[in-house]
């Protein structure tokens, strides 16, 4: 995004002058279905792709001249006929939408361009007839900076829980503290995940996205499942950890995991014990975990994190 | 629902005597989660469990008198504490509860419980580690009236598509139509279905409702990935007697299917052709075509789907 | 909805025929934005409506023969060259709508119609500068069968809280009750409510549809407010009486409120009191307290209840 | 958030070693609900509280060590407790929670600590009765990092719309282009701002928070109804510069504008024109309007906005 140095401003009464900083425009949620049928076995590719663009876009802000304004209706028009040649994967494609817009406007500079992907499974092993997973939603973001490309991947809604192998305890107690340790617990959460791809092995253009994809999520999948938890912080940790452990090409990892209680029910005024078998899965509040892992000696924060939704 | 002849209503200005006539009460959406841990192969059941009471209510509606209304406070405790002992399937769990509760209030003469039921997929195998299946919710009602015992099973949200195989032509053209006709469409929709168990298959409490809803899940499936379609109504009424074929303890079932459009996208203006592989998935509007399908003889309406939601 | 007779139906290897019932099908959530414009003080009217049409439609289920199937891609364009001559209430346009249909097809023996409609407010008495009053939709719906037709009203989701005024006890207590009784706690709902006008002032044609909505609308807030509660039954039988009472063209009204909890918090492990000031909003479970209060003599149940979204 | 120079990470096969970068945690979504009532007209309060931890948390993430972790419950009991000495204005709330949690722990060097406030309206100026005003929901957000306090104040899903007064033309024109010129359209978007406020103002501690977040809405409504608009981007700056004029407390101010398209119908195929007064209201896709319009010599970026939702 680009804060230009507003030339012409405004001044206030107090008599400082008001300029135009972080600007972004461009159209959002275009949904986009790719069928590809160069056999009777049809493949299928369901997006959701927001474009936007950073550059000189000053003089629409202060004077209403859309000179410069590409449409937002031509984006879309845009991802529409980029799509006609193939998507691949969503990064790949984000890639290809960017470039066109950076090498097609003198005056725009850069940009963010960010996907949503659902995934569909055969019906049966059928051609042609799929029905779809709604297990997590695939996600990419691509921004162009200073000549620069830079890409986060990431999942989200990926619901997990354990029905044993979490304990709690140890914790700091003062006059608001109601808790009670426990050494069995159930431990669930909503797995929200992005990844920095190094910006060397991006601009390489020889990273395999959907492959590398499948593997964090098995790897993700994993840390949560036979990480036997103290804390879901050490479990999220580890998560973190096996997926860059595995993938020297991926620099950091945020996560975003919201401790979804199940509180033991008390069957005692109903005269039932209850050993760990009937739970209240309660909606808020939540607990909200979230860090960054990444590889030592990675800058602590990078300028692509600033725009994404929440902490990841 | 019972129809009280409220005696000492009200009686208006205009001479008419003001009766509260059908009505009901409980609780609403219990998330309840039931880990089986008999063995180091833990099981869970997780469903979203609601109660509500018909009977002789009319003075706590007309005189404020508590006298006959189980708090729903208490209807909470009761899906509890039944799921103490096991759930089953949600089918055999309604059925404990709705005779838990005509058994236990003479004024409770019947009631409406029904329940959702999310499902869980063990991560590569683990023992107490799952992941949660979105891809369609499974539900359950149990209505007890006059008696009876009658059940609808269903599931909501199972998106599926063809990208080839459906045409639609033949249709009449008047002063508003601008529709074109096609030999070749995208086909896509969520089901939502639901069907009644035979009423005395019911009272002989043998059916197995875990294996037929896997099994109708199926057929469901399969009529639609397998009916080369002229109209979404043609492929629903194929769906739907495919189930009622497999199943003879179905007595109907009811389908609401919205016709989720893929409109192919024009790509001549940019130069490009579009042979059937771009194109944009509409959101809003959608048709919507719902029927019930059944076996001869049958009535043309059950009470039971008096307070299903929507047409089904 | 039609339960067509279907003669040509399939036979099972059971040997029951399988045969379309009741169905229905048309266009969902056409969103309709309609201004009149003929002084420069625009009126905005804003609505989602719904065409679903009756009849003899088996043939498009048995054969896929759309020789009967007026697409829904022409329900929708009905709808919007319907609204350039005006919409006035959605009651009123609804009406048209479905006269429109019956009128212009043989086959099309009645339908169901609906229309949700949100309000806008002049941002300080713009001409025509607008904001949009979320604070609760209204509705309609309107069924043609046989000949005759019959008319819903109503409003979905008017969230209502008193702080006082509420008290909940004389209960019968069992096994499974832990609620404590109260006479002092917060009374919180979203009103759903839908009314039924009298069919021979629907026929008339001379009910202010408006003005009615607007009226009963300040009745149900004022029975909410006014009533000192024993139990949200009460609140609601009173909120219901009120509308009758002020309205004779109102045969019924029908509500389904949720009792959305508050928890008074227990602060005194902190070492503080709290004299009904500090509550918790609970999201799940709640309360579902649902009824139909009626004129004396009035038929129990009315068809046009059948479809409508759960309860109400 | 703390970037932890993390010691003890773990070292990859590749020979990195891995670590614990920035993080947070605590409890999400807290909702509280604040009755005045020393007199008979009783206030209501209505918020959904969100704390979150930043310090030294390492330790919890590489070894399941919890003696620094505070626990989320914790946390919750805190809000209510501090809750039962009175609300004010989230702001205010906020500032005390953020100073109770930094105080109490040397660990926590700070926090993020967030808040949705929702509005009631009296029921005809009753003095226990309320309905909720669902139009926007208002916002804030404190942040504690080295010492120093900041605030964003802000409000999400205020619609608006203009019927007439808007205009878009003067655009680029490129291969994709099809967007016909117009200088008539309907505008409509929802506001989504946030504002900071100057961190010395926010040190003094005399802002009133309340009374400017009232004023600040007013001209949010004014720049949007009064400008005669040649691209929602020329409105967004008015909209955002009458904000920064009327308060030289506010630093700056971020507004993301989705441009909810509404698009003519062509009625001509009906044989009726259309003056432009009906309209299709599109879902998806959208225009996306983003900017921070500042005073002249702020900084182009402050940590504060990292881990806001999205761009705002």
């Amino acid at each position: 995004m680009t804060a230009t140095a507003a030339d012409p401003g405004t001044t206030t009464s107090t008599g400082t002058k008001i300029v135009l900083a972080k600007n972004q425009y461009g159209k959002a949620e275009v949904r986009l279905v790719k069928i590809t049928r160069d056999t009777a076995r049809h493949q299928i590719e369901d997006l959701n792709v927001t474009s936007q663009l950073h550059g000189d876009f000053e003089a629409a802000h202060t004077e209403g001249d859309n000179a410069h304004v590409v449409p937002t209706d031509t984006q879309k028009n845009t991802v529409y006929g980029l799509a006609r040649e193939g998507v691949g994967s969503p990064e790949a494609f984000l890639v290809r939408l960017g470039e066109h817009f950076t090498g097609s406007f003198d005056w725009v500079t850069g940009g963010r361009w960010a996907a949503e992907q659902y995934t569909w499974d055969r019906i049966e092993d059928h051609d042609h007839a799929f029905s779809r997973n709604m297990s997590e939603v695939r996600t990419a973001v691509l921004e162009i900076a200073d000549g620069r490309q830079d890409i986060l991947a990431g999942l989200s809604g990926l619901t997990v829980l354990k029905s044993t192998g979490s304990e709690f305890h140890g914790y700091p107690v003062d006059r608001y503290t109601t808790l009670q340790e426990t050494t069995e617990r159930i431990l669930a959460t909503d797995v929200n995940a992005r990844w920095r791809y190094n910006t060397d092995a991006v601009a390489a253009g020889d990273l395999d996205y959907n492959a590398i994809y499948a593997s964090v999520r098995t790897q993700l999948l994993r840390g949560f499942a036979n990480t036997h938890s103290l804390a879901l912080q050490q479990t999220m940790f580890e998560m973190g950890r096996l997926v860059l452990e595995a993938h020297p090409d991926i620099e950091e990892i945020r996560m975003s995991l919201p401790n979804k209680h199940h509180f033991l029910v008390d069957l005692e005024p109903f005269g039932q014990d209850n050993p760990h078998e009937v739970f209240f899965a309660a909606d808020r509040p939540y607990g909200l975990i979230e860090a960054t892992i990444q590889r030592e000696g990675v800058a602590p924060t990078h300028p692509i994190w600033e725009n994404a939704a929440g902490f990841c």
